[in-house]
């Protein structure tokens, strides 16, 4: 890319790293970001290194927040007695998107794959049974992903909480097979919660 | 977005902004830029901010750079009496790809649009003429789109041109390399017949 001036060549390449962000895209965006106002640049910029810097985990449900408890473990009017546990804040955030359920969450990070090398001790589960253990819980549904990996931490994660005697659910499979919640409509994601099965 | 907190979605809100950025991938984005090693982050951002703030264009022919004379402008190598105009600095690149141009550009920065309002004053066209004043042209190359508009202004350019004596030609419009006639619309396919040359 020499014909462009090593300040462009160096954008157009930092943003190709993105993913979903190809060669041609990098470049629409670099020009269009040298055309918008220097102020609006920077708080783009800031935006990217505050988010990155500030971000932690909840302390409680493990999901990305920038608080040491975050908006829906402090929430008060919430349901903290039904725990859905879901493998990433993405799909925490897709549930949100329903505006229909009341309960808390906890974000395992991840799915068990032995494909890939990930067992129970790679993913928040410790943590989601100290919080049964600790907290006052009544129900935990699983919405892991209807992959693989994820139907074989639903199947792990209940047989672990089977015998506390607390009820365990798991999402209905109105999700379709090996769909990511995350592209997944809000009716469809209702539709599998209302219709969750004891397992 | 009051599930996630106040920076995550303040860099979500950020980055759907961008052009071609739907809400869905923003916060996809968002994610993988929360993931990232803080350092790579911080690059990102100020490869923006930097690229922002050098940009200017070659006092010659018009392009984004970050110097006075672009990359091109400044080669001895390249074959200063042949200018090809295009619209802006992606088109430029678009054929500097090609590897065999050796002649210089004028970068326009729009084209004539009687419907936006954009007249030969909103563009580098007087620029240009003063380039062909001042610097020993043989060729102007029109490259501006096959558009409505960049055919305007390159009806345009030839007719300010023509009185000087210098050489003015259009790029060719025809058949794309590689494509199929089926699906190649109506006005391409009689600009390929009217461009048809003796084999």
């Amino acid at each position: 890319m020499e014909y462009y001036s090593r300040h462009i060549s160096g954008l157009i390449e930092q943003l190709s790293r993105l993913p979903g962000i190809g060669a041609k895209s990098a470049q629409r965006l670099a020009f269009h970001i040298m055309n918008m106002p220097a102020d609006q640049v920077g708080m783009l910029a800031s935006s990217m290194t505050q988010a990155r810097e500030k971000v932690r985990y909840c302390k409680n449900c493990w999901t990305l927040t920038d608080e040491e408890l975050c908006p829906i473990c402090s929430n008060a009017k919430r349901d903290h007695t039904q725990i859905m546990v879901v493998e990433n804040t993405r799909d925490l955030a897709a549930y949100e998107k329903t505006g229909k359920y009341e309960g808390v969450y906890h974000v395992l990070h991840g799915a068990i794959s032995p494909m890939l090398g990930i067992g129970p001790d790679e993913i928040r589960l410790k943590e989601l049974m100290t919080r049964l253990q600790t907290e006052e819980v009544s129900e935990v549904i699983i919405a892991t992903n209807s992959s693989l990996e994820g139907e074989t931490t639903a199947m792990y994660i209940s047989k672990l909480i089977k015998p506390t005697g607390i009820k365990v659910t798991r999402i209905a499979s109105g999700v379709p097979v090996g769909g990511d919640l995350e592209y997944i409509d809000e009716v469809t994601l209702l539709r599998a919660l209302e219709g969750r099965v004891e397992l």
